[in-house]
């Protein structure tokens, strides 16, 4: 049994966490924390079910971090660099889930959140946790740094056409999330009233902090730094040395650009990213889903729709799965890519749990089919 | 007073229409028709106000056609073809809110729709109901073709930059919809279990219906083929001649092309487009704000919002007005213009009575505000 | 035109005041305050169109109470007690939309808000402003106290059973409400994530503060003490003393006991009350349907359905009316009394105007319809 | 590993089925059936994941009924008559999740569902699958009649009162139910527009199908007549023989009558029942949450919320776990139970699986958790 602390347990995606680690066969949560909440028990604070509900919530600094084998960091970033710092400090492998080892330029990192980046030593140690892309270092890495919603949904649905370069000019990525991704804070915008019938763009164009992330992930495809890929399930690939890769670039972004739109919709939880790409002119649509369906094909939590479908929310709500359209318009070249998962499933704390089934040797579903 | 008929009264169309001419001061309904439910009242067939649930619904065949003024034809397509036509021989002038009237080129109506086009003469009469661009023709015309909702989302959109001739390249039109939309016949994508918490895109790419419809509209402006621009709010222009214009030739596009992805959203009544258009190196945000501030100055029903604004659903729902909303992307010259609308209300029902006010000399916005 | 001022004007009230008020024919809203957002305009608050959203939000203190006729106080309880007293002082009438003038008896309005009643003298004078009760007293009311959502839902679904001395033992009132029922303000309850999907009771039993309110006009009925029934209508009975009259005494209930149970449901707006009553041995279904239909025969805003119907939300939404279907259960002598309305409408804005414009002399529905 | 077969895999309760079994480390899906879509994939019906999705669809009439040990029927009352006769004649155990075999007098079947009961026999032998009252005569049953979501709901939350014999007069339930509870045929007031941002009461009073399922439970439990309450955990009572009970006069009820008002609410999946019972004078408040304590104090599914909770339907929604509230009024002696669960889990498709591992001697919550 892998020993497990949470650090922020009272938001969607500890929430969501427990309700996962609750069923998995491996996993023994120690303890939960909560700030705002110690002294309560989970199901003072969420309408759960007893099992989960008499878990008892204490303050961070009370936790006994040296007991446990991992710490799931579900804080809020700027508060989270610090918690996980001092929890690796004590023994324990860490996922982050906040934003603040996501991004391997510190410079961007202070950029995009306002504030100094506390611990560049550790920064340097974290493995971006989507393991489609680094499989092989996840599962020897003590900091995996899980990815944001928005970047697992985007990101998922250009790597292949990264990865063979075939990404020119401007690129639209066109994202809708359920409110869940908005968090548990309370705020206008997702009171029921304001949101409810309501469908509203926000940080359009290339404003939102999840951007630099997909242009670090999609950049290192593109340039070709990403060693790892397919390495747990092909076998193949030198191991995974992120320290040394010279980071991306964001200054010099190569031959493409990408907008990012992301629309809060009145559902609790689900994304859809419509990316609209325009492919080379000698790439063929077959290429392009051969492109696909080969990066794919052993991947168990991503999966392909036969031509003529466009992935729907519907298509893994409540599943940690993301789904994958390609539909292609000849008249312009364009391939519009639909990219379904949910946000707390394989866009946060499904993913999370992948990420520790790696990281403990455990078959990478476990608990999350 | 106006003696109205409505053809088809019992779809989503027929009853915001009528809940609209209800509070309308000049407007009387004589008769209401439905095949399906004819002999019963209103009220039989929708939970509504006795006021307006004692109204008794006929047969078509058995309407009073001579007798009234004006006949709203809410039939769905085809069906409308037929009944417009007979409308039209016994009197009264028609607003149909069909698409049977809307593209000028029959062969292009019958490639999209599939059946032939058989009132050639009718249609070469009718008039485009969108009233920012066709007014003066629309106070005079004896049918209006009352526009698609996604058609007058993304039209009024991308007017101000196709009039000023600055469309370039691959346009992105990502449409959402509430459900109504879809209409009243059962389906199982509009079935609530199916529909709610879940988000879906459909005919994404080129292949949606009402493609055709903004690509005539917009070509028009761009081959500055429309001649009464605003003439009914400043009074210039030339009367309008639709008849003798050349119709546009959608195998003949100029330097640009448009993609247009309709998504089904769990919203009962709303429309949101997202459009995406890359800005000619000569054109400043500015330039392309004042463009749309001047088109739109004088419009009733369209108001463009401030700089840093989005447009969301909410900013019309249950409203008859058109919200529009532009961000600028300096790294790409991308415009995204966010374009919001009831699609009941100035998607539908209220831009047909907007018709209706204009082509019986009322208030424009008569009962609509 | 009647000039209107308005209190607290930046909640769901104050909106939907303002939107009706805008096509009210003989209302011009000379000033709106709100102490959170003084200073902005109302389009900075809310997303509406320009012709609202320009309208300026100024501090209660700044407000020119003299210079209009009228002033509706959104303001929340205890907040009101004190401004409505400010605005009687300097000359305009006023409408209420709070809980602070409604509980005839200052001791039970204590004991369920919490604090004292500062204004006796006021409430001595304050006219409860459900108008199918008091329309008479209101017309000449200088202040009137318009009724809580919950309390016009039972009321109007119980009144034709009080008045005939119909209410024995225990009854349910088993209501649902949309969410804005419960304000503006942010609490977890009411956050989209929560409150979606969901469906919670909450107060039940005797705890809800409205229940007070419900059983002051109920009590008032079966005890014979109000006397201007249908007087606006029927043009009989005495003149209304609302102040000579004794107030209803909460602890002497009759011969009935009322349990009160709240739903918050997922719907913006809309109100729904599922009502059990055990019907007298000697009264028959027939009786109890005719008691009804006379009661609201001359009602403009309340209908009742035919039997066999049961209202739903939907028969009221967006509307201003209160529809009631009536269900009869032999067996058990039950009549299921299902009441609905629009918690904003019938039940909060549309109300205070139906008040306004008898206050006014106007045709009662103008604007409403 | 059971070998499962399912009929009638194609609406909400087989397709949550499937979910459930697809994760239970004891279920085997051998075969689907679906007459509407047999030769399809399950994929082709419902947006699934791939490891679902790929599973055939076959015609009942096409299904190897002995290869399996167990057949689940989901097909519509009526229809399930005779499928599930042809399963058991060919050998395997069979859990109904229909009508057909839940109500023991088959003259009150044919009564509330108009046409004639069959299968006598087999009627004789099922058993009703509600664990926590026969969970004995489950684990031996060869043919489980699954309850239906409200009487799950109902008679959970009135069994203890039922048992200790503290039912008095009129009984009020008033449910609430998602709309997967009105199945996946289509219907125009499952449409999502007639059914979002609404909520109706329907079949309220003595009329809805469930109530004599409901009667006949609690009838038994007030009669005396059931002897393995409670046996499965506590070891205890003599073997259940159920086709030796006198069964259940609904033609002559004790001391008490049910109403029971349910109403359709615009969730997907979710039950509240809100249940009025005027406790016994020589019955305390303490003593009846003692009953209910006690009787679920050992059960894994049923929980009960501390004094001052209601349960909400986020309390069950996604489990297989009905949560029951208590809340007591003194001045009516009225007991407010408030009993949620997911009308797909503990209301369909969980219990089934609840009672396939009582029938097949694994622990109970297997794959439920």
């Amino acid at each position: 049994m892998i020993k497990i602390g949470i650090f922020g347990a009272t938001g969607y995606t500890g929430l969501e966490l427990l309700k996962i680690l609750q069923r998995h066969p491996a996993a023994h949560v120690a303890w939960l924390t909560s700030e705002s909440s110690a002294g309560q028990a989970f199901g003072d604070v969420f309408t759960v079910s007893p099992a989960i509900g008499r878990l008892p919530l204490i303050a961070s600094a009370e936790a006994d971090l040296g007991s446990v084998d991992l710490v799931f960091c579900c804080l809020p970033h700027a508060v989270s660099l610090e918690w996980v710092a001092k929890a690796r400090a004590a023994g324990p492998r860490v996922i982050d889930l906040s934003a603040d080892y996501r991004l391997k330029d510190p410079a961007v990192y202070e950029k995009w959140y306002g504030h100094a980046h506390t611990q560049r030593e550790l920064l340097a140690q974290a493995v971006y946790g989507l393991p489609e892309l680094h499989r092989a270092a996840i599962k020897t890495a003590d900091l995996v740094a899980n990815p944001g919603c928005y970047p697992t949904s985007v990101i998922l649905g250009l790597a292949p056409l990264a990865k063979a370069g075939w990404l020119r000019g401007v690129i639209i990525a066109d994202s809708k999330s359920g409110i869940s991704g908005a968090g548990r804070s309370l705020s206008l915008k997702t009171h029921f009233v304001e949101a409810n019938e309501n469908l509203s763009p926000y940080s359009i164009g290339r404003s939102h902090r999840h951007l630099p992330e997909m242009e670090q992930e999609i950049g290192n495809l593109v340039m070709g730094r990403l060693v790892d890929w397919g390495a747990g399930n092909l076998g193949v690939g030198p191991s995974h040395q992120p320290t040394n890769l010279p980071t991306y670039q964001s200054t010099n972004p190569p031959t493409y650009q990408l907008i990012f739109s992301p629309h809060l919709t009145p559902i609790s939880r689900g994304m859809l990213s419509t990316i609209y790409v325009t492919l080379p002119e000698d790439v063929s649509e077959a290429q392009a889903r051969e492109q696909y369906a080969q990066m794919y094909a052993g991947e168990p939590l991503v999966y392909l729709l036969k031509p003529g479908q466009a992935a729907t929310m519907g298509h893994t709500t409540n599943t940690n799965c993301c789904a994958i359209g390609l539909t292609f318009v000849p008249a312009t070249r364009t391939l519009i890519v639909t990219s379904s998962m949910d946000n707390l499933g394989k866009g946060a704390s499904g993913q999370a749990v992948q990420n520790m089934n790696l990281m403990f040797g455990l078959a990478e579903t476990t608990g999350l089919m």
